[in-house]
């Protein structure tokens, strides 16, 4: 590898983590989580890198969260207590899921007979202590079970299965537009979740983790009556779309992509070297459009992008770079751009202070990699 | 790595190409091209992989394209003749592209003087010879020249940066939608295109090469007066937006994601374990909605994608997938699903006959390949 001192140096499109910005939501998030009395059990999913999640365990969380058994093997390096929060499928993800150091004490979420008995006889099989929660449908209508009666009959057949219960989670992902005007939904979730865990009390099964969280929601988690645990992803980073609903402020941005722009040609307009292959191109949840904004001028949009090109509109803006001149765009989902990138530059200034490996990405197993 | 010969198998997510298909898409394109004399130089940012550019070699191609310095360092193991189709800023690019083996004949096109400057520099210093493309504007409005006036200053300046001109090359991406009524668009890059060239000549600089085409244009690229070669990425496998837009028929889609319901528990729907980070999340340009189909059974979409999930709609059907099935889903955009590949399954029917690393992913230099 290269030696990189400057930011200048890199190649772009690069993915730049302001390491200054970073610690400091990774601060808010664990005090928060101590104030309330939360466990935090930060999802990995948003920057798969080992070198992160051990910064988020050693600034207090619990555990981690993963989506993949990928991340759960890279991850394994560095975190004995391990949330899968996705049902595992097939033969190949439950095997994997057994060979994870024996060390991690893994739980899984899901919300299915099917998923747990396969889960179920794999733990057997391989002799391994697996807990679940099962996961409860808080109104956002992806996955998890509909009824205060669903959750107890998984509850029960999850001894059945020679499994660990461990309780519930859920997703909140709804409730994520208009932060400040959250109240009714969150009052709603926790009125529904109170409906559950009063069932699985009832039928003494009382859940001794109650997980959920979001990032939109997070700082409002403690207005959930029952809940005892968050897995927040983006917080870490944050994105511009979690600034633009007011649940992060634009400076608290910590992820940046480092681009170069390559073409002046057509007026009203610069174009840039990160399209949905750097960025991503998800359409943004909030007003303002496009798919991201520059880190220093919020006011420039992405306006477009194709694979390797994003447009800046520049038509609300007397600013006018010129080629070879270089941006950093904030994109509006942090986790799929990050899933893009080989690696992260953590930086401070224009100055690179790390590189890390986004070792998490892709799905080839650990042990197989080639 | 594993022993496969089965898709039953595979771990889900996985990217299937249907080998079959592939190839019959293939010898279309190659005896399109053959038919109205016009040069093939296919994208490999489609498929990323050497192997399958190894193909379209062998079909005929007469060089390939490529968007970044990796997919040109990986592909040049395969291939001799090398369109960068994206002008290189950068030391590190620039040095990289001199980098590439002696026996690589490197064309690179590009819009601005200061990229044309800056690769005339480089060029010099390797003491390599490189030509050039002058990127045209032909509607889009993306990059390109927007003035026959600007396109002779750029391939007069060509020579003083030491750089070989061989012609002109533009994008009509702009060209995509109800490919049956494109009669006018195309016409109107004709004429366009007309007078660009008809400049050049004047001014003593008839292109060599007339580079256009897309994969929505591509059965028509012979109407386009002066084009002498066609660049299409996606017509390789194919995807939902070609098969929308009437560019391709459905069972011409040669590239599917196989995924597993992981839940049923919300009615009126199935979740798959394939989300934006297997599918990508690109919103469709044509009527249908969604973030791809079914391949067996097309009526069934993705309505929503989150990371890791797929919600299937089956309100239009009677079917039910029990939690564990399996399905393979064609998304809207194959370009941008293949990136977040770490390699492609080639298989025939439910028999997998090859696996490819999608080597040309990511942008870390080939050499310094961790």
């Amino acid at each position: 590898m290269n030696d990189f001192d400057r930011t200048d140096a890199l190649e772009t499109p690069a993915a730049l983590v302001d390491v200054d910005r970073m610690r400091a939501n990774l601060r808010r998030a664990a005090e928060y989580c101590r104030t309330y009395d939360l466990g935090w059990r930060p999802h990995v999913k948003t920057h798969k890198t080992p070198e992160l999640a051990a910064e988020q365990l050693r600034a207090g969380a619990k555990g981690i969260t993963v989506a993949t058994p990928r991340e759960a093997e890279v991850m394994a390096g560095v975190a004995d207590d391990i949330l899968l929060a996705y049902p595992p499928f097939g033969a190949s993800k439950l095997a994997r899921l057994m060979d994870l150091p024996e060390k991690v004490r893994l739980t899984v979420g899901l919300d299915s007979e099917e998923a747990l008995r396969a889960l179920g006889s794999a733990a057997r099989e391989a002799g391994r202590d697996v807990a679940v929660l099962v996961e409860l449908d808080m109104g956002m209508g992806r996955v998890g079970v509909q009824s205060p009666e669903g959750a107890v009959i998984l509850a029960q057949l999850a001894a059945d299965a020679g499994l660990e219960y461990r309780g519930v989670m859920f997703y909140p992902g709804h409730v994520r537009d208009h932060v400040d005007g959250q109240g009714p939904a969150i009052q709603a979730v926790s009125d529904r979740l109170g409906s559950f865990l009063e069932a699985l009390d009832r039928a003494g099964l009382p859940p001794a983790v109650v997980s959920g969280g979001s990032t939109p929601t997070f700082w409002r988690s403690h207005e959930v009556f029952g809940l005892n645990e968050v897995r927040p992803g983006t917080n870490l980073f944050n994105d511009r779309t979690t600034a633009l609903i007011g649940a992060c402020e634009w400076d608290e941005c910590a992820y940046s992509i480092l681009a170069t722009v390559v073409s002046t040609s057509v007026p009203g307009q610069a174009v840039i070297d990160a399209g949905s292959k750097a960025l991503a191109k998800e359409e943004v949840r909030a007003e303002g459009g496009g798919y991201g904004a520059l880190l220093d001028r919020p006011e420039v949009v992405v306006k477009s992008v194709s694979e390797e090109h994003g447009i800046l509109d520049l038509s609300g803006t007397d600013w006018r770079p010129r080629v070879g001149a270089r941006v950093r765009v904030v994109p509006n989902h942090v986790c799929v751009s990050v899933n893009l990138q080989d690696r992260l530059w953590g930086v401070r200034g224009d100055e690179v202070v790390a590189e890390w490996e986004v070792a998490g990405r892709g799905r080839i197993p650990l042990a197989g990699r080639r």
